[in-house]
């Protein structure tokens, strides 16, 4: 039987899917944190170049990938989709199960599918220079090829406990050409103001988006880039799905319930809303589930509002699930889900029961994440553990009711960047956070006030 | 333009092809150390279950792939095959260059095509565990996965300084289920007597092999098994230019040359023997090129003779290329290709003049890794980028001479685990090695003596 659903180089989709033309209700405007209105292209040019302003405006279902970004997509795109046979018996379901894996990508995730097309419109339009923040540096990688790619110049604020923790993906954003530094730095304002009060401050993605933030803001040759929750974000990374779509025809198969782990939503965003369009007006009726950790159940446990994007409140307002924007959740090991908002676009369409969301700790997620290991081969991403969780769950249900379902996950990127997780993990030194209630209630009663 | 060909599940290779079927002299027979005699099946049960020990020896051409095995290739095999467009461009070459990729396979590169199969006749002989020993990590890894998919226990005996400076590949094979030592390990008499000796001793693979040999030896229920050098792991690893041959077709193209990096022999083996079939008897004429480093350069500056494969003198005697068993080459940070000798197939072939050998020095190749990961995106092994600089180095003279080639190369595997190396690399701390030629000699003058 067959195990890899390939597509070809020719089959690298032509136009990437907005799932805006196809929305119930028309996307909740992003307003200006001081007057409170609607904000407009002029207030995001500073910042964006003007084709990725329309696009995250754009209500134009296809939107063509330039012939540039196809033609680089083309070194790890399309992406296989694996039937995963050997989990299934291990399992001992009844169930098909079937994952795309975005980690064949040079830089291990989904994230370059958004990168190349950023540094590509930041070229076509003048730009020389990204700012950036990372995280855990999967982000950071991926701008980093892009930059690289297009003779860009990019920065990468990285907060300074993985840049101190994680020199693998530091020096992986330095082979592609990167500056990289520790975030807070001496480089910006914000840099400085922090390390001034704490000058051993560890950093955190809040302050490192302040500081890539002002940096492009004070550059006219600089953008700032963002790797999750913006409306382009999410369109550029719907080339999974329609992938996904395509192998699935080749299988002769469909499935039932569509899985994605959730972070600021782009990899869930990826390969779920070419599905949601079969939902809405396709005649099918695919279930498309959202999985977070319980230690940040922003979908689960928070509130649908108005909120900065930002622990520093220098963004403008989404209106999205958000657990406070000074949320800090636990220092759990999928550094890629810990954030306290979604986009905005998966929080309106969770809002209306048009995606579902289910969290789960972190401890269980890790126990399939190595059941997977043992029986795929691949080593996953934290992160993208929790789909595979999600996926595994999925089908003892449908065993437990009789029932035979065909279950289709994402998995965005491996995992061999956290090792020491899984050492943590084998080592039972991981814990769950289940219970958040309080701080989250506490973080929630500081929300910004703003008139529905 | 088309930048990656690939091939269905289905067209993976059915058999393996045996060289020793076409090789214009029959292979030099293998010694045992004490009596100088050939030594037969029965000296080698207590180590390789039979149906190895029968490839090991085997004439017939086509050694058919159990279907088991190609289940599992089937989780990554058949790899695919790139045109390097974004290189040649960024080179400004008129040739045209290929590369096979084996890095996609779970463990990251070619060394899982032999562990897979030797895991699976291990089991089919009521083998119950492997013992074996890994220097950097990549054998180790892909042997741990073998394991694990066949149910066998694996134990890994890594050298000490490896263990110590590489914890993410430890992490790996553990993540799969092996129990991974330090060598000079206190499990066996190998590894005690070394620490009675220096309880400090940092390892090598030369210790690591004895105590994975006798390991192996003292129990019943367990093998011993080998990444590289021996004749069943080159048969093996052909399935990579057997692919490659039906990719070559697709691209409507056929390699000038083929090149690969060379350690023990076992990549070059895999994507170079079947195009030496075609040297042979298919009346064609590619060249095949082995690369080492300037610092091991065995096939290039070492002697065509009987010696031990390793340092502690326990295996028997195969004829080889050899800078002699105790002939230890500088630090690099190439260490798969830190091997005294050579598979006894590769050695033969090239003193019969049917494959060419190239060496380089390190910070040349560490040059050409960059330009590749800059241009290709994927950030190569320092062992594979051996292979992506003789192969620029063949498009820069082709370009000299007014001639247009086509190259085709074996990136063996990804460098996800050597990022210090490029680390070092960009900081100017790699050195070369370019003159070992005194500390060859005084090797060879210890050579066993045998007859000829």
């Amino acid at each position: 039987m067959q195990v890899k659903i390939l597509l070809k180089d020719s089959e690298i989709p032509k136009t990437w899917y907005n799932v805006m033309a196809d929305m119930p209700t028309p996307p909740a405007p992003v307003l200006h944190p001081g007057t409170g209105k609607p904000v407009g292209p002029d207030d995001l040019a500073p910042l964006f170049p003007m084709p990725l302003i329309e696009q995250e405006v754009s209500r134009q279902r296809e939107i063509p990938i330039p012939d540039e970004v196809r033609r680089i997509y083309a070194l790890w795109r399309p992406t296989p989709m694996f039937r995963a046979l050997r989990l299934e018996e291990a399992i001992g379901t009844k169930s098909r199960i079937y994952y795309k894996y975005e980690g064949v990508s040079p830089a291990g995730s989904h994230k370059p599918n958004t990168a190349i097309p950023q540094a590509y419109y930041n070229k076509m339009s003048g730009r020389k220079r990204i700012a950036t923040e990372t995280g855990a540096g999967q982000w950071g990688s991926a701008m980093a090829m892009g930059g690289c790619f297009f003779g860009l110049e990019v920065k990468v604020y990285m907060v300074k406990v993985s840049y101190d923790q994680k020199p693998y993906r530091r020096m992986l954003m330095e082979s592609y050409g990167a500056k990289v530094v520790p975030s807070p730095s001496p480089d910006t304002n914000a840099g400085r103001g922090i390390l001034s009060q704490d000058p051993k401050s560890p950093g955190s993605l809040g302050i490192a988006i302040s500081e890539a933030v002002e940096d492009a803001a004070s550059r006219e040759d600089t953008s700032y880039s963002l790797g999750s929750v913006l409306n382009h974000v999410c369109l550029h990374q719907t080339v999974i799905g329609l992938e996904a779509q395509e192998q699935m025809k080749l299988a002769n198969d469909y499935p039932d319930v569509v899985i994605a782990c959730c972070g600021g939503g782009s990899n869930l965003a990826g390969i779920g809303f070419p599905f949601l369009r079969d939902k809405i007006s396709g005649g099918k009726n695919p279930r498309v589930v959202a999985v977070e950790p319980s230690s940040c159940p922003t979908l689960t446990k928070g509130i649908y509002a108005y909120d900065f994007g930002d622990t520093a409140r220098l963004t403008p307002l989404l209106k999205m699930y958000t657990l406070g924007h000074d949320f800090v959740p636990p220092g759990i090991h999928a550094g890629g889900l810990r954030y306290h908002g979604d986009s905005a676009l998966v929080s309106q369409l969770y809002n209306e029961r048009l995606l579902e969301a289910q969290a789960y700790g972190q401890t269980s997620v890790f126990t399939s994440a190595v059941i997977f290991t043992r029986t795929e081969g691949l080593l996953p991403a934290p992160e993208s553990s929790h789909a595979i969780h999600a996926a595994i769950m999925e089908a003892k249900r449908a065993d437990e009711e009789g029932t035979r379902k065909t279950i289709l996950f994402n998995l965005s990127g491996h995992g061999f960047f956290d090792l020491s997780a899984y050492e943590d993990f084998q080592n039972g030194r991981l814990v769950d956070y289940e219970h958040p209630e309080g701080k989250i209630a506490e973080a929630l009663d500081r929300l910004p006030k703003v008139e529905a």
